[in-house]
């Protein structure tokens, strides 16, 4: 009992620590902002966490995630509901947006790093299994391709955080894959992916209702 | 005379603020700090910017540029050739860079925008004609491909710049057009089209060599 409320304070911290990241940037996120978002005293704070630099790196632990994945007859489709997934959480999650945040800010990034090695290399380990079970196009490079990828990922969301028009982020990227598959995937593999921008909806749903939950 | 060392003064300084944007993001810049890069008086600063803020909206001023731009026979060229222009400009100029920084900072962003509406219409407003002289797809969509490729462009610069290996911009961004435009142009545009990483330096060349310079 007193474990669950632990993480609950935990979680509840680095969500909003998290979301003043993303709100005015990791050197004007201060604990003392933080106090007075969460009402938790400092000391509850330092229970949890010795330091900002300590969350910004919890953060960024968050970051790489295959939550909602699960084994596909292609190959190529885990490589892109990975992408769909996260666009639909990043919305919901400010974990996820402060992660990006925290990627694009030079003094978090000359602390910190960022995530996006671990995103390539995970892209490029699905793109190249599919590639061996030939579902790529011959000239296709896994890892030029995943770096491609992860770049305009990333971008896409930055812009369309920005834009004017209230666009979703779900759309946004599988139109993305959209205009990259067809130059990645044999024609027989493309007709059979599902691009669908609420195919992640349904990948969590699966993942979380079931008796036996498939989280990692 | 005078006027020209006052246009290389101001130069220096806002490359120079661009820099330190780059370096420590927005906030952290401070005239101190640039009194201290240039060897300028903070007199001199003055004279030519009014304040930090001043010189930020300055850097975004010149984010959005047609430089080495020249009319094609292919209105998708031109698409491309500005993604490439781009691309071999940004790393040799900090102003350039400075302009994506400030875009992705949340402070810089909520008191100046951002050029990204400024870059989605322009690429539209080429997409639109490469569409009207029948070199686009049927269901290739201006609004929503240009959309995608600010986003992608921005985000494949910001990722290159990260990661641990020698990547060359112009080739990451040409890598880009190559897999987004089969699913974009018409086959007998794409074959007509010039994606060469180094393309954008025989277009400067070209618009800066001649006796009747092209800028504008």
């Amino acid at each position: 009992m007193r474990q669950d409320r632990a993480i609950r304070t935990r979680n509840l911290i680095l969500e909003s620590m998290a979301s003043l990241f993303n709100e005015v940037g990791y050197d004007a996120a201060t604990i003392a902002a933080l106090v007075e978002r969460t009402g938790l005293t400092r000391g509850a704070l330092y229970f949890h966490f010795a330091s900002k630099e300590d969350m910004a790196r919890a953060v960024l632990d968050e970051a790489v995630t295959r939550e909602g994945l699960s084994p596909q007859a292609f190959k190529l489709q885990e490589w892109v509901d990975l992408g769909l997934l996260l666009a639909h959480r990043l919305p919901r999650e400010p974990i996820l947006r402060a992660a990006i945040r925290l990627a694009v800010d030079p003094k978090a990034r000359r602390l910190f790093g960022t995530r996006w090695p671990d995103w390539v290399a995970l892209g490029r380990e699905l793109l190249t299994e599919a590639k061996e079970s030939g579902e790529l196009l011959a000239h296709a490079e896994p890892a030029a391709v995943s770096r491609a990828f992860v770049g305009a990922w990333t971008g896409v969301q930055l812009v369309t955080e920005d834009l004017e028009e209230k666009l979703n982020l779900s759309e946004e990227i599988a139109g993305l894959y959209e205009l990259l598959l067809p130059s990645i995937a044999t024609p027989a593999v493309l007709a059979k992916l599902d691009l669908a921008p609420y195919r992640a909806e349904r990948l969590l749903r699966k993942s979380c209702g079931q008796e036996t939950p498939e989280h990692e």
